[in-house]
């Protein structure tokens, strides 16, 4: 294992964390909050600590797929644990652990908060709060790529652990190009969802805040309601916002490059679109028959389940009602959905369509092969094999994810809440959604557990948000052997 | 497909129901029960029509594997179907479903009942009921095995088939050898239990009805009451029955052949006796602690421990308490207990304690890999090194498991029960368990569910006692085609 590197990584990712750290110090100045002073200090604290650790480049700058994979799951561990302590200091969370789950929920995009009162926060933390999503949707690690003078394959793997879905290679040939590539997607699609909100109508704070929790697919909101205030064309275009940002990123590069004919023949995205229009169109009836008059007429009833459906499958987590209250199909669809999750290559979380495409098609393939024992079958995904090698990555991912959910609902159930609370709390978490249902559903939040059961989900949330390998192996004891 | 050879099977399976109907005549004859009557009129046509319909063996009677699956698939239908009808004719259970309901809960080994007062049954239904777990437990086409002439290779796919666990061929070459080696431990173990009951001063009925649920992991009992009214003594040994019939048989074949160190050696067993010590002495320590008085002293409290432990991971389903009142920590036990189930060619249900160790050894495989990328490891068990292939289909049956697990909530779902109730119905009675908590808690039945929500969760015990192929490709439209 390349020590060296590792912490040369880590200490260009506080450096990056201390100049995002500026930002908030603008907000502070526009709205007179005085706990920008904190943020400044943290920031300038940051930035030195980093650049001094960061001057020399170490020796040996190779960084295999272990390095890779190491790197990445304590780069996350430190910007959250450092982006906390501004929460701390300012007084509003003064409990350290209930501010480490808050900014480990903005980095990881997840959107679960401890907060009772949204709105008792200043515009600074409300805007950094906010303002971690939209970092980690994309990433702090391929942000750095972007800038950093690139070595070749090496840094492939650093965007390999980093990055959603089973593959990243597949568009842009160059790491940095790639990262520079994405970045600017992620931008204009943000700044579009902006012009939209403000254009509509709502004010620039939340135009903003609201904007980077759809883009990062997060969810903390700015308001105790979180977006069931807003108009019915506001939460319209959120809607349309949080599918947008669960599409497959490689989508919108086919488009770019003008080959959109390609871009809508991704099974991925189709499936992903199907089920999103599947199962709203199943609330919207199950919820016209079961709960007939508690949503007025068609547009409604559509607009409550299209919101609702977008926000979990893309696994963002705002609310624009308390559907804690749907029957119960409505609302195992949402589970389902929950685990579900969004597109490889985008930024929501869950265990991503493509897998479960590739899941299906493998079993299809199983049973043609029971039927036809001579035929040679392989899974396909658009017209291409896939390798015995990314289905096994499949398998092992599946299962470490039922394992983790299984063995962090086992832990948190210690505390004695009930089966649904605990189950959708973990899937809430490691699936980096924000509310489950009953005692963590979207009017509740997390206060009521206790800190060793935060503690599992602020892993669950980490394992969640970087597909579990690069924070399992942190575990695993060979890691840390010198010679390993 | 060879279809005249499964239609030969299938002759065969209802002639061997009809015999076996024939027992629970001599119980009604015993207890000059009026109902005996239809039982005996339904054996003789069975036996007549099977025996008509098997009498010319077909030309071809190479079963391959696809035809192994068919054919056993097809049988525990028919087996169902056909031995529902007493429980239909002697108006104990006037609905059909129900009546399906029950029995294939009770060939499954499943245990779950829709039977508010199960002491309303006739002393022959009461047999029957409990006798069908017997059958169920060791399989009705392995008992067929035993008699027909073997014809080689062939009979192996029936016998794959329908037997728990992802190898059966690990002690005995041949499989009409195979067959009555497994079918004399069973029977000898069954015996045992009988006696030590018999022994403790229970009455001669319930020991054999009680025997017949444990050997074959079932559950059903003959009290309202389930097995809290027996003494604790008896409680004992049930719980020490039903631990012994989730083990390996291939450990109790071990240990006749004079080679014990070996048995003791296999890692499942091992394994499978650790799980249950640390889930007991665990969910004493919980109950202890957050219900004290309501067990008085230690031995009452590790005797509700230790058998609702071996209850629910053999998925035998007895109960001697409510565990649906025991603290959430002590219940997610359970539930995990419930999923990962008893040893694979034991006749307890669930994904097996073997594929869970499977499983894990391949992610710290994976993680091992990672590390050191140009070490070759492999996934070992007790010494060997497991297949590619084994590897595979282990994976499949576990993709395979949670998408039927996640597809029945779904529809059963749209009744309107909770959550708890709608995860452990499907779970009791995928895993063929019986008892779920909350509406299907122990105190409680399946009575509530509407017929097409008993419908999937008869499907679900196919499912889970076939280890899913058999019954998923019954689905399968390419099955059905001539040329396939």
């Amino acid at each position: 294992m390349n020590f060296p590197v590792i912490g040369w990584v880590l200490a260009w990712a506080l450096k990056i964390e201390g100049f995002l750290m500026l930002i908030p110090c603008l907000i502070a100045c526009i709205y007179q909050d005085r706990q920008g002073l904190i943020y400044l200090v943290l920031a300038l604290i940051a930035i030195a600590v980093g650049q001094l650790l960061s001057f020399r480049r170490p020796k040996n700058m190779e960084i295999y797929q272990k390095e890779g994979y190491v790197a990445v799951g304590l780069t996350w561990v430190l910007i959250s644990a450092y982006g906390a302590l501004p929460f701390v200091l300012t007084g509003e969370i003064p409990f350290y652990i209930d501010a480490l789950f808050e900014t480990a929920s903005g980095f990881t995009t997840t959107g679960s908060s401890i907060l009772t009162d949204v709105e008792a926060l200043c515009h600074t933390s409300l805007f950094w709060r906010s303002f971690t999503h939209w970092v980690g949707g994309m990433g702090v690690l391929v942000f750095m790529l972007m800038l950093i003078p690139s070595s070749g394959g090496s840094h492939m793997n650093l965007m390999k652990a980093e990055s959603p879905g089973y593959e990243v290679t597949k568009f842009v040939p160059r790491v940095k190009n790639n990262a520079r590539t994405l970045y600017r997607i992620y931008l204009a699609m943000t700044v579009i969802t902006i012009a939209a909100l403000l254009i509509s109508g709502m004010n620039w704070f939340d135009s903003f805040c609201i904007s980077f929790g759809a883009a990062g697919t997060g969810g903390f909101g700015v308001l105790n309601s979180s977006c069931a205030d807003y108009t019915p064309v506001q939460q319209w275009i959120i809607t349309v916002a949080m599918i947008a940002f669960g599409v497959n990123f490689s989508f919108y590069y086919l488009c770019l490059i003008r080959h959109p004919k390609e871009a809508f023949r991704m099974s991925e995205v189709r499936t992903y679109i199907a089920i999103i229009v599947a199962s709203a169109l199943l609330i919207a009836a199950n919820l016209t028959a079961q709960m007939p008059g508690v949503y007025k007429g068609a547009e409604e009833t559509l607009r409550a389940a299209f919101f609702q459906v977008g926000t979990i499958i893309t696994t963002t987590g705002y609310a624009t009602t308390n559907f804690d209250l749907w029957p119960s199909f409505s609302k195992f669809i949402l589970f389902l959905l929950m685990i579900c999750g969004a597109c490889a290559g985008s930024t929501g979380g869950g265990i991503k369509v493509s897998r479960v495409l590739i899941v299906l098609k493998s079993l299809k393939c199983e049973l043609y092969t029971l039927i036809h024992p001579r035929a040679v079958q392989k899974v396909r995904m658009d017209g291409t094999a896939i390798s015995e090698k990314s289905l096994r990555s499949a398998y092992i991912f599946l299962i470490s994810y039922f394992l983790v959910f299984g063995l962090s609902i086992l832990i948190i159930s210690l505390q004695g809440f009930d089966f649904e609370t605990n189950v959708s709390a973990v899937a809430a978490t490691l699936n980096n959604i924000g509310p489950g249902f009953a005692g963590v559903g979207p009017t509740s939040n997390f206060s009521a557990y206790s800190w060793w059961a935060k503690l599992v989900m602020i892993f669950d949330m980490w394992a969640g948000r970087l597909e579990l390998l690069p924070i399992l192996i942190l575990f695993y004891p060979r890691t840390w052997k010198r010679h390993g």
